[in-house]
């Protein structure tokens, strides 16, 4: 059982470390193996950033994601980008409020999506009241409406990757985010 | 020109952090393309670290380290792991104080490798006063060792990347990285 994650934004936003914990989660507490690419080029310049993540129950040979089966988006540039080779019956997360849905309306249709919408990082900004902890709650989305990582998990790989002293935000940006996913179709 | 990188030690020295600012230093400030790779599973588990980095001029189409060119370990154990694939004539970077050199001789006779020593957990102990900044320090040696990406834009990529408040330790950190390392053949 493997499964390519690709999640995009804008540089900033903290797109890296959410890779980084769900790939923690899944190898140090979930027993699974997992490889976590960045990619920087020209594209990184532009101020889009994109991190992916392979989780596997076996060893992972090919550590590149060529059709994502998992794709979150935090950025309508980094939407569009990436989105044109995500699998078919894919799962799309998006932030509503940094993307234009219109404008993948007919995309969700040809690929059968499994489409959810979570408003990170307006809950991060108004709720938790830190707009840089929008990643941790789209991490939150994440689990829920994946389930492919374990919450109990996840918030361990989160402690285990946040600086000190951000430890109960973090928290509680995750689970906020957990219970804000909508799933759309 | 393709480089590909590998930086071994475990977990808590910051390995991941020093492959980040490989990638972030070529990319954003000195117009090449870079793909970072982090791998997990039960090594990791073990304790073991392992980042990779490929930089290039080009747009990098296969992001996997198969042998490396560059290899910087700051732990025995990730050391005799992963020193098996290295390139013939690859430079050798390694903190004298956590590897058994005795172990390595033959390999480092075989392969024809240029082998450099920094003495960096040490330096960051005793003169920083931080061993959390080890992996700064190494930066330091790696680009003073490779010359493959420059001595300003990395302090650039450097802000960029470390918590505030500890800018001004991990420049100087940097820096005496850059002047300790030594050339053994």
């Amino acid at each position: 059982m493997r499964k390519d994650i690709r999640i995009a934004g804008f540089g900033g936003q903290g797109i890296l470390m959410c890779g980084i914990v769900i790939a923690k989660t899944a190898s140090l507490f979930d027993d699974m193996y997992a490889v976590q690419t960045q990619s920087y080029g020209p594209e990184a310049r532009g101020g889009a950033s994109r991190t992916e993540v392979v989780i596997s129950d076996e060893q992972i040979d090919y550590p590149k994601v060529e059709s994502p089966e998992i794709f979150v988006a935090m950025s309508h540039e980094a939407l569009l980008k990436y989105i044109g080779d995500i699998k078919e019956n894919a799962i799309l997360i998006i932030d509503p409020d940094l993307v234009y849905e219109d404008e993948i309306k007919d995309i969700i249709d040809q690929k059968n999506l499994v489409f959810y919408k979570s408003h990170a990082t307006d809950v991060a900004d108004k709720v938790i009241g830190k707009k840089i902890v929008a990643n941790i709650v789209m991490l939150g989305s994440f689990v829920s409406a994946t389930g492919l990582i374990s919450e109990e998990s996840t918030k361990k790989a989160i402690l285990d990757s946040v600086p000190p002293g951000t430890e109960e935000m973090n928290l509680k940006a995750f689970e906020k985010g957990m219970k804000i996913v909508e799933k759309v179709n």
